[in-house]
């Protein structure tokens, strides 16, 4: 039995890790982290958890939880793992970092998008990026996993077969995306009222949106180039979920089977990412509460573009699933252990 | 591995009951009924079942099915099932009807209120009403289960203690139940469409809707009278969920241990239930993908009367979960085998 | 023109009474107040006001808006309006409180129910309950005006004719009351955020909501008798509207026809109260947007209780609309002065 | 008075144009036309229109109705209007066709996208493209109006005026463009039912959907080159709004102040298109309910692009309130005649 610890766990990501958590047949939950709440019971402020867990929430005594824990996860806002982290709890405990704190190689990079001073950089070469679909045999042997941002997983793995086999150019990426609301967090903000989210449709972020150099970063990787794209999230009145529309021009005339036989390959034996039957457009709908990305692509030849859609949900796939994913990998189990969740409909 | 066949895989509990269904550990589905979609990939009409589920829909020939599976699931319109069950299907398989055909045990105020005359009111009789946590013992032996309604499980559960009791006067019960969208169905109805139901509440059926005499008759089991209600039932802008607040009026003075005493003797040990803390009201996001049922009470001393409430997830404990949950008590499995679903939230 | 000031105008009501003083032919508004924003433009806070409205936004100087300003609205939390409200004050200009501060004659029921002190009671008398409807003739000679709750709008509108015609047991009255997120204000409360009421329904404040004495003191005053009832509101997930679903036991056998006259002896040269026809529930859908109340009823005879339905927008009858209603008769203008509102649907 | 007659007045657009006439001063409804709905009142279908509309449904009499209707708005399926319309039926009266039969100048274009024939080609090269900003001057003289799409409105209006002035690479041009469920319109489809659109974003029509010739036929006039166009329009759980995300390589370096004259060129004087200050976005609720088009922009530096942004009401400035626009410059009104609709929010 794995003992998981979970600091942020009264965030939208932390509530799902639990909830995904509770159903895994391997793993225990041993740590309720939540700065905000300590001393009250978790199941008072998610009532789905009532009976269902009986633990109170508490803070955030690293050296306590390294002694405790297997694996501990943290679902925190960005700056804060990298503050508590160090050699001592990296030597007692697996860390799988929700934020973006070890996502970004480049550490100015990351101070420049995020605002904020780095305050572990020695741990960024070590930390892998845990998109499993891609860097499975490195997280097998990673100590620190950089869990990847909900846009980004998204956004790259509809993109990726087409960047690793160069058949797009790469700097004619546009990414459109789109997310439902729990993207935005549990804060309490006004813009993120009921009466200020619904029955609206906006963009948010344009052209200066954190995910985009982590986004840029792995399609370079994919691509073999240092890439540039234009990535503009939009808020959308849904509870769950992120569609990802891309648009990239062709290097050279390419035909619906050639690309299916693109995507086939890099995803044919992944569990979790589901390439559509042709002329099939993904729907956040049929992944939700699931681990799935659905995919699919659309030729356009009267401008030499493909469009690439994805689709996942943020708080599974783009948060919570995939950091129990690359859990399973890192402590060798079935990688889909646990997280055979079948979508959730209507 | 119990083999199940379902008639009415399509609609809003149908594909429910494939979404537990595949996930239960003793079950296999074995045919996918549906009229509407003969020889159509399941998954080509619920995207959420891509790589899930293989099979084509099927018709309704139930000699046939009769042979292949160890329970029938019929979850289609009123008149359906009682025209086409007979003794030799029910020799050879068992039956859980998921419509209103069995559920009342007078054949003169089902054809009353439903409006169509029954075809086999000589199983009537025979059927099990199943509600689980009241009527356990008799599911057991039960070759033909009448699954309730909706709106009837919720109200019911809610004021069962009370009732049985006879600590309410049952000639002022009163239920005001609300209910989401998919408890209206699948058919492709303009009142049924995004632009009808969002961002509107309505009541429907006001004074004459079908589970009226269903929740009647289950009252006067439990009160060992005869009991008249009004119920009153509106459609709200979500896709899951009923809340039922019901009101009636106090025999006698009570104070809340009292009423909780009560409530505890009758679920403190069933796992569905889930009796909340004082103070606490039911919400329907708490039970959402789950087969719970969350309920609570409030005395108001100033009218002498209580507030029941109670909320279950529709297409769960309102349908295809307690349908799962019959078939586990008819097979002997433990009760919530396959059904220990976390709700999802948000 | 009449020169309109606003306390409070960044609120959801607030901001409504700007939408409709904006179409308003004989007013002007010559006042944003609020606390929160003073200095800032209105139309940075609401989007929608970009172009149409270039004030900013200033504080509470009721001294200087008295001067200004011939009426005053004071869309604000409750004790706000009872703590600067004076006979100077009073001398100068007309005040409409949509707050709580005067609606109740009986202070000590205020102050026990709302938890403050108050800060006017020698207001109180003079204040008119500004249920236009009902008080029109003193509403004409006004200088204070308490602006009705906005379910108790609905609530008493939907049942005063059966009320004040006798024909129903007042001790019976039983209000099931749902309402949209904008009823809960824009107050930045984690409760409120989008994940959080979306997708969900819940009963809040049972048996202790504030609405229920100024909705029994005005059934009271309909059926000249002292009135208790039960009153439950909901949250529903939608922006705007609120359904009262009301119950009372009928004092003698009444047939729909007897019924209807007596709805529309009150109501049938009203032009803001519709009386639906037979068998027709009101819909929030239907009166969104505008200042309309949409009523109608069903009479049970199974179990002698008729059930009494009323929607209305909150925003608007129950919050600005009715505000400017007032305004309007309180200057002898015609009632539906720039109210005219044509409901909005989809 | 103008005297107007709707044919397909129960669609969403019909409706909408009911409920922007009833508020407009010189303007009279003679005919409310309803294949569908023959003989029924139109208040019962919307009862939103109860004791505001008393008429019932006609059929569509064209001869009659253009006795008696100074101008006849069709808001009907593609193909209707062309099979009805001829030259005496022109020479009695004026027609706003909010169906795309005589928006593209090309008949073969036309029938290639649509997939029906032309009925009545002859009227093609008359017909004047009624989006009012750009044709004004043409608009006045016509008989016939090409009422535009609602996505080629929201989405010409955004990117015009750097396509006009030639400071984008028009092969570049991508539009990513978002709508709310009533532009799928009113027809009973199990795809429209709330429970199939609700919780869920999805890209439809990929690189075929009609509107994209239209749209590149008005970028192409904007820029005096032939354009092609991306165009990826998705659905969105919401009532009403359209939002265009745009993208596209600057020809050369410019600054926001460059862009910001050129959009003020165009836009400043014109009462519905609001360019909004630097760094907002639009969203759909600011224009909600409203005959406004939101528009701004925003350079990427890094990239080289710019991304243009457009909001309106799908049904109002991308249908009905567009359509009642041009029928007042047809008729020598001020054109904001009737449509200071305020944007109703929340």
């Amino acid at each position: 039995m794995i003992k998981v610890g979970i600091i942020g766990s009264t965030g939208y990501a932390g509530q799902e890790l639990v909830r995904i958590l509770l159903q895994h047949p391997d793993a225990e939950i041993v740590w309720y982290g939540s700065r905000s709440y300590i001393d009250k019971k978790y199941s008072d402020i998610f009532g789905n958890m009532f009976q269902l867990v009986d633990d109170v929430c508490l803070g955030e005594n690293m050296d306590e939880l390294a002694d405790k824990a297997d694996v501990i996860f943290t679902a925190t806002p960005q700056g804060l793992c990298s503050s508590i982290i160090n050699e001592d709890i990296l030597s007692k405990t697996k860390v799988i970092d929700l934020s973006a704190d070890f996502r970004i190689k480049d550490v100015e990079t990351y101070e420049k998008w995020y605002g904020i001073e780095h305050k572990s950089p020695e741990f960024i070469d070590e930390a892998v990026y845990g998109l499993c679909e891609i860097n499975r045999d490195d997280i097998k042997k990673a100590r620190l996993i950089a869990n990847p941002g909900c846009y980004p997983t998204c956004s790259t793995l509809s993109i990726y077969p087409m960047a690793k086999e160069g058949l797009i150019d790469m700097n004619t990426v546009i990414i459109d995306a789109k997310s439902g609301a729990s993207g935005a967090g549990r804060g309490a903000k006004t813009a993120n009222l009921y009466c200020e989210v619904n029955e609206s449709i906006k963009a948010y972020g344009v052209a200066s949106h954190r995910h985009t150099p982590e986004i840029e970063e792995q399609l370079s990787y994919a691509s073999g180039e240092k890439v540039l794209i234009n990535f503009t999230p939009h808020l959308v009145p849904m509870n769950r979920g992120i569609l990802a529309t891309s648009y990239a021009t062709l290097k050279e005339k390419v035909t619906y089977d050639d690309v299916k036989k693109v995507y086939d390959k890099y995803y044919k034996d992944e569990y979790f990412v589901r390439v559509l039957e042709k002329d099939v457009c993904p729907e956040t709908r049929w992944v939700e509460g699931s681990n799935f990305v659905d995919v699919n692509f659309k030729i356009d030849e009267r401008t030499n573009r493909i469009i690439m859609m994805g689709a996942i949900d943020n708080v599974v796939k783009g948060a919570a699933g995939q950091a129990v994913q690359n859990m399973n990998i890192m402590f060798g189990l079935d990688e889909n252990t646990g997280l055979k969740l079948v979508p959730m409909f209507p």
